[in-house]
C-alpha cells in the first residue's frame, strides 16, 4: 500500500520555515507515502533571462512540503526517514550564480568591498537515458554535463526548544544539508522535538558537486516515495544520522567548516564506540583510518558535513537502531 | 632504466625542513628513480608501550628523503612528479593519539583549559594478501581493520621566497598534504622555486581516513619508484595540482578549512576555464555541479584540501600540461 | 514623566525567545520607561554549591523582559533604544564555568574528545562605593575584583522573516551581544521587523571582560530606565548600530570571528561613507586608521563584535539619524 | 650611554626574513641603542600616483633592521625588549589599498571570483604639533585625520626549529604583530631560539586602527631608541608577552581569529595563575571579567591578537620577570 499526497502542487501550499505549522497530514509508520516537492525557486525560474531575485525573492526560497506528522513519534524519539524513490518531476532543472552568495563570493556573512559578481542562470536539461543533465554556456559554444543523481537537499523536522527557522538554515534538526547521500536507499535519522516530529521535505537536486559551491545545485522538482518509522531509542540522538546499505554517518552543521567536521566526526566516534563496544580512543582510531568526509554545502548560514564509516569495518556486526534500515528497505 | 638511490637509510641522513639544503642527488627528467622513505617517527616507534614524544620529539617528526634536484627545472617551471609504485617497506605501521594534537583535541593552535587526552600507540600489521592493515584494541578484545592503500603524506619542493619551513607544515610548495590521491598512478605538479626545484618525499601512509583526524595515519616506511619531468609552462602555477587517469585537481592549504576549499576550488575553476576556454562563470558552474572535494588533513598548522573534476567533464578534451601525465604513465 | 513597568518580577513572566509573543506593553516614543530584568539564571543560582544546569537548565537561560511594542514603528524603520540608567537590583551577581561551554573549552559547536572541565560557581558581591564587584577563590585564599560597569548583555527585537529564536543567539536583530557599550548614555539602533518592533531586554552584566570568555559575565538583575524613538529612515539598516556621545559603531554576529569583524567593519565603512560623502575607499581608509574593535562574546552560537570610529573623525560633522541620540540624551 | 647604529640606511642593508642571518651588531644588555627602521615599502612609495607593487614588489615588503644579537641570551631564555622612544623619521607616511589584500577583500588565502578592488595610495602628513596625521581624499574634497601614535608593527626574533620566515608572517617568534601597544614605555618579551636571540625591528606605523583592515597602517620610517635585557627564566615562554606600566598581556597568532584569541587568553590565564598562585579556574574567572582584547591585524597570513589584564587586578602584587620592566623603564 502506498499513500499518495496529491498536494501541495501550488505555491500557496508550501511553507518556508521549520516549525510553527499544523501538519498537512498524518503518516503511519511503515506505510510508504508519495509526495511532490517544488524546486528551490518554486518552479518560477525557468529561463536564462529571468532574474532569480525577482522570481523567488528571499526568503521565499526553498519551499518545503510538509510538515508531515509521524504517528507515534514523541520528543526524544528517533524518526527514521527512508527514501524509496526520487524521480525528477520535470525535464529541466535550474542553477544560478548570484551576487553576494556562494562559496567563492563575499556574502552577507563575510562581506567585502569588491565589486559584486554578475548574476547568471543556467537551465539544465534532464537526459534520463544518458543519466545526465546538460546545459550550454552563455556564448552557446560549449555543452556542460553532469551526472543525473537526484537527491533531497532538504529533509528536516521541527526544531528543538520552540524555535522557528528559515528553510535555508541547516542545523541539528536537519534541513538544508545538501548531502547527495540523502537519496533512494538511504535512511535519515532525526531526533523528534515535537509530538509527531513534523517532517519537512524539499530542495530537490538533480545534480550537485561537493559543497554546492556556486550556491545552487541543479535545482528541480521531485516526485518522491518515502516511508517513516519511529525508534524508541533510550537517549535519542542529537545530530542527524545517515544509514545506507554500506555505511553509517553523522552530520554536523557549523561555521567554520572544521567545526562542522568536528561535530560529525566526534558524533561518529561516539556512535561507533557505542555500537561496537570500543573505548573512545579505539573508536577514534578506527574512524581516523577509515572515515570518508563529505562536504554538503559551503554556502548556507551553517555549513554542512557528514562523516561516514563502512559498516563492514565495525567490529561485532552490531544492530543499528534495531535494524530499522533493513526493515524499511524491505518495505521499499 | 631505473636509477636506485641506495640511501638514505639511516636517521642521520634525513632532513626535517623544506628548503636550505644541498641536493642529495640530481635526477634526470623521465628516468625512474627508486627511493626509500622513513615513517613519520623515523622508524623509532614500534611498540605500544613506547612514548611517541620521547622516540620522535618535535620537531624531529616527518623525516624527508631529499632534496632531489630535477635537472632543467628553473624557478617558475612546473615540476611533474609521477608516482609509479609504492611498496610498504615493513610489515607494520604505527599510529598514535597524543595530547594537544589531532582534530578532536585542543592543540597549541586552538588551546583550551580541559584536561588533556591520553597518549596511545597502535601498531598496525600489514596484510598484503587481504589488502588490509589490522590492529587490536588496547583491551585486546577487538580487531580493527582498514584498507591497505599506501600513499605519500608528503611530497614537496623548496619553498618560494627563500623560506625554510618545518616538514609538518603544508603550503603552496606542497609538503604535508596527506592526500590519498598522491599514490601510484598519480602526477603531482609543483611550481619550482629554486633551480632544480629540490623535491622532498616522505611520510608514507599505509592507510588513512579523510582528515587524518587523530593526528597520524597508519605511518609506515615506503619503497617508492617515481619519475620527474619539467613543464616549461609560460606562467607556471601557484598551488599544487594533481592529475590521475580520470581526474584533475587543485590543492589548497589554509585555516579555517573553508579557506583551503576556496583556494582549491577557485584554482580549479581557473584551470578548467583555461583548459576548456570557458568563461569564469561557466567554469564555476561546471565545477559546482561535478566536483569532488577531499579533506587531506585537519591537524597540521595549515589544513589541506583538494578539489577534483573528472577529465571526461571537460569540454574539448584538452591537453593538460602537454600530455605529460600520459607520457610519464607510459614510462612507468 | 517616567512610566514604570511593575512587572515582570516572577519567573513565569519572562520569555526565552525573540519573536512570537504578544507585547507586554506599548511604549510611546520619547517617554522614559522603567523596567526590571532578571539575571541569566532567573535569579535561581545564588550559592557556590548549586548546580547551574539544575537551577537554570538549557534553554531556560537568559530570561527576557518583553516584548515591548514601540508605537509607530513599522517594518523597515529604525528603532532607537536609548539607555538612561542601569542600577544593580541586587547586591550580588553570579558567574560560572561549565563543561562544554566557554571560549576555552570544547563546546557542542566545536566538540573534542578530552575530559570535560569542572563546573564552578562564583558569587560576586557588589561594592557600590568602590565601584567594584569582588569574590573569593575556591580555596578562600585570594580576593578577586573587577570594575562595576553594569550593561545589558541582551537588547533585541523580533527577528526578520518570521523566525523565532532562542534568547542565547545574537544575530541581525541584536539580542545576546554582550557589548559593554550597551549601557547608560548609549543609543542602540535596530531595524524593526514587525509592527511595533517588539523590543526585548535582559542579561544584565555587572562586569565583563572582552569576549565573555568563561561563558558568563558577572550576571545580575538590573533596574533599568530607557526610552525609545522611531527613525523613519528611508532604507533602514541591516545590522545593529550604536551611538554614544563620542563614537558610532556597527555590530556584526558570525562565526568564525573574522567574519563578525567583516560584517561590523564593512557596515561601518558604508555608514561613514554615507554620513560624510566619502568614496568607499576613502571611508575604508579612514576606518582602517581610526577604528576600535570590541569583541563582545566568543561563546554564543554566533560571536559578536562591534567596530567604532570617533564622531570627531567624521568629515563634515554629519547628522546621525537626524540627531536622535542627542535628543534622547536630553530627555534623559 | 646610548649606542647609535649608524646604519642600515640604504635599502641594500635591510633583510626580509626572520632567521638565517649573521647579526649586524652585538647589543649589551641594559645599554640603550638607537636604530633606524625603514617603512614597509622601503621608502620607495611616496606619491599617490605610484604603484605599490612596482615600488615594493612582494616579498620585498616590510624591510627589517637587524638582526641584533643580545649578549648572553641563550635558547630558552626570555629576551626583554624595552622601547624607549619612537620618533617619525619623516614628515609623511603612506597607506594603500591593493587588490587581493586586506580584511575586506578576497586574498590569496581566501580567494573569490569577484572583480578585484582598485589600487589606491594615500600620503599622510605628520602634524607633530596637533599630534595627528592627515591626508585628503582622492577627490580633494575632504580631509581625513587620525591620531599620531607611532609604534613598531614588527619586533621579532629568529624563529625556533631552524625555520626562516618571511617578514610578513607573525608567529610564535613575534614579528608582524601590528599591535599599537608595542610603543614607547612597553616591554616585549620573546623567547630566544638561537644564541643571541637575533632581534629584528621594522614596520613603523604612525597611526593604525584595530585590525589594520585595509592592509596597511600609516606606514613610516622611525628613529627608535630601545634597550634589551635577558631573563634567565626557568621554563621560558612560548608566545610573545607584553608589559606596560599598567597591564600585562599575551599575544596569539592564528587563523581563524578566535584561535588567536584562544592562544592569547589561554596564555594569559596560565600566566595570571602562575603570578598570583590562583587555580586555573580562578585565573580564568579573573581574566574573563577583566581582560581587554586587542586585534592587531586581520590581514597577515596569521592574524594577531593580544589579551591584557590590569596589573592592579592581580592578587598579591607579584614580581613579573623579576621586575625587569621597571628596571628598564628606569634606564630609559
Amino acid at each position: 500500500m502506498v499513500r499518495t499526497v496529491s498536494g501541495p502542487r501550488s505555491a500557496g501550499d508550501f511553507v518556508f520555515h521549520f516549525g510553527g505549522h499544523t501538519p498537512i497530514l498524518q503518516a503511519a509508520p511503515r506505510v510508504p507515502l508519495d509526495i511532490f516537492t517544488e524546486d528551490a525557486f518554486s518552479g518560477r525560474l525557468s529561463a536564462v533571462d529571468q532574474k532569480p531575485r525577482e522570481r523567488a525573492p528571499f526568503p521565499r526560497v526553498n519551499p518545503l512540503t510538509g510538515p508531515i506528522a509521524v504517528e507515534g513519534a514523541l520528543p526524544g524519539d528517533v524518526v527514521a526517514i527512508h527514501l524509496i524513490a526520487l524521480v525528477p518531476a520535470r525535464d529541466w532543472g535550474v542553477a544560478t550564480v548570484s551576487p553576494n552568495f556562494g562559496a567563492l563570493s563575499g556574502t552577507r556573512n563575510n562581506p567585502n568591498l569588491q565589486p559584486e559578481q554578475d548574476e547568471r542562470v543556467w537551465i539544465w536539461q534532464v537526459d534520463r537515458t544518458a543519466g545526465e543533465v546538460t546545459t550550454t554556456t552563455a556564448d552557446g559554444r560549449a555543452r556542460l554535463a553532469a551526472p543525473l543523481r537526484p537527491f533531497h537537499g532538504i529533509v528536516g523536522v521541527a526544531p528543538p526548544h520552540g524555535e522557528v527557522r528559515l528553510s535555508v538554515v541547516p542545523d541539528v534538526f536537519g534541513g538544508n544539508l545538501d548531502l547527495p547521500e540523502i537519496t533512494a536507499g538511504t535512511t535519515l535519522y532525526l531526533r523528534a522535538n515535537v509530538p509527531g516530529a513534523h517532517v519537512y521535505v524539499g530542495d530537490g537536486h538533480y545534480a550537485q558537486g561537493d559543497g554546492e559551491l556556486a550556491g545552487t545545485a541543479v535545482e528541480g522538482a521531485l516526485d518522491t516515495r518515502l516511508v517513516f518509522d519511529v525508534v524508541k531509542a533510550r537517549d535519542g540522538i542529537e545530530w542527524p544520522r545517515i544509514e545506507t546499505d554500506g555505511e553509517i554517518g553523522v552530520v554536523g552543521c557549523a561555521r567554520p567548516l572544521e567545526d562542522a567536521v568536528r561535530i560529525a566526526t566526534a558524533g561518529l566516534v561516539a556512535w561507533v564506540s557505542e555500537l561496537s563496544a570500543l573505548s573512545t580512543l579505539d573508536a577514534y582510531q578506527l574512524v581516523s583510518q577509515t572515515c570518508r568526509i563529505r562536504i554538503g554545502n559551503l554556502v548556507n548560514p551553517l555549513y554542512s558535513v557528514a562523516a561516514f564509516v563502512p559498516k563492514a569495518r565495525l567490529p561485532g556486526g552490531p544492530a543499528i537502531f534495531g535494524g530499522v534500515h533493513r526493515s524499511l528497505r524491505d518495505i521499499a
